[in-house]
């Protein structure tokens, strides 16, 4: 099998972090998503959406969407579970993992995509108001998920998770959003300065 | 355990069809959406994401989130399989889920939720172009979507599953976001009668 991967961008840095924690190692093929190299014929051909990143496996059937992925590896290796193991554990680890994708990594990256200029390659129709009104969102959520790890180690509960991938790579993507973690939000930025600790979280 | 849920909006009515084919009945609260009932204070403490549907356990744990609810019950209960059995299964029913969520259900609630006057106690800051491009979009990946199921008995492949109640639930929405089906899309056609005539679709 081999990834095609897409090198810094949020969804393959996701998977590149689920990897590491689970110890695997597989084939790369990295594409430059800035130069829309996900919209050729053959990538489409492989996955019609044009996104990275996308699994293919040896018999051709290609598995794309970050999560789908991730959720493949966990079924094959499921040691160190990263999406729960107990009924109970799964069904938190999901209800995390989607809020904090719907909530705050998609605001986030809606507001890049439509107020950045370095987002038109990728988003040629920008609606400005759209990417303000996420910025105020991911800046709600960040408040309530503050409250929430004041209690807890991880985003999902005491293990580190798939969540907490989804929660570093959204706080990572901050920046170019110009959003930041406030000031008084210390359990966020501690949560923030454990997970980047951890080795998987290094670019290579 | 109870559900807290939400009368015939999509992401409730999501979990009422998974039940529905699990042949799993339990309590249920309703609430209505459109009086906001789900931003009470007593509901804000079960979810501070105010969104319905909420599974309520019995020690009063909060699982929300559709899917992992629905991820939950398929734990719980793994027959019939409506998430996957095997690890490719598994992924390629979690990618068609998202495909279908992230490219269709969620452009159609956004194309309902920022044209039409009607959605304005849940939205009351409208954004009329976000909500345009969304019909646009919805309208693109209709056309993938027919393409696919020329080739297959159901969204994810031959067996039904959690990626056909995500994009049923996201046909039966289209008349609010003023959408529909285009007359062409036959394959698309022919798949929503046979999922309407399943029992599990009916409301009650």
């Amino acid at each position: 099998m081999r990834l095609h991967d897409g090198g810094r961008a949020p969804n393959p840095r996701r998977v590149q972090i689920f990897l590491k924690e689970k110890g695997i190692e597989i084939e790369r093929l990295q594409y430059d998503i800035n130069a829309l190299e996900q919209k050729s014929d053959a990538f489409t051909r492989l996955n019609p959406m044009q996104t990275l990143p996308v699994l293919e496996l040896d018999d051709g059937t290609a598995i794309a969407e970050t999560v789908a992925i991730c959720r493949y590896f966990e079924a094959l290796q499921p040691e160190p579970p990263l999406m729960g193991t107990t009924p109970l554990e799964k069904a938190l680890i999901e209800m995390w993992q989607r809020r904090i994708e719907i909530r705050f990594l998609l605001p986030v990256a809606y507001a890049f995509r439509h107020l950045h200029p370095g987002a038109l390659s990728i988003e040629p129709v920008q609606v400005a108001d759209w990417g303000r009104m996420n910025q105020s969102r991911a800046r709600d959520f960040m408040a309530i998920l503050d409250t929430e790890l004041k209690s807890r180690a991880h985003v999902a509960g005491a293990a580190f998770s798939i969540a907490d991938i989804t929660c570093y790579v959204a706080c990572r993507f901050l920046k170019p959003a110009q959003l930041a973690i406030a000031e008084e939000h210390t359990a966020l930025r501690d949560w923030l300065e454990r997970v980047s600790a951890r080795p998987s979280t290094r670019y290579d």
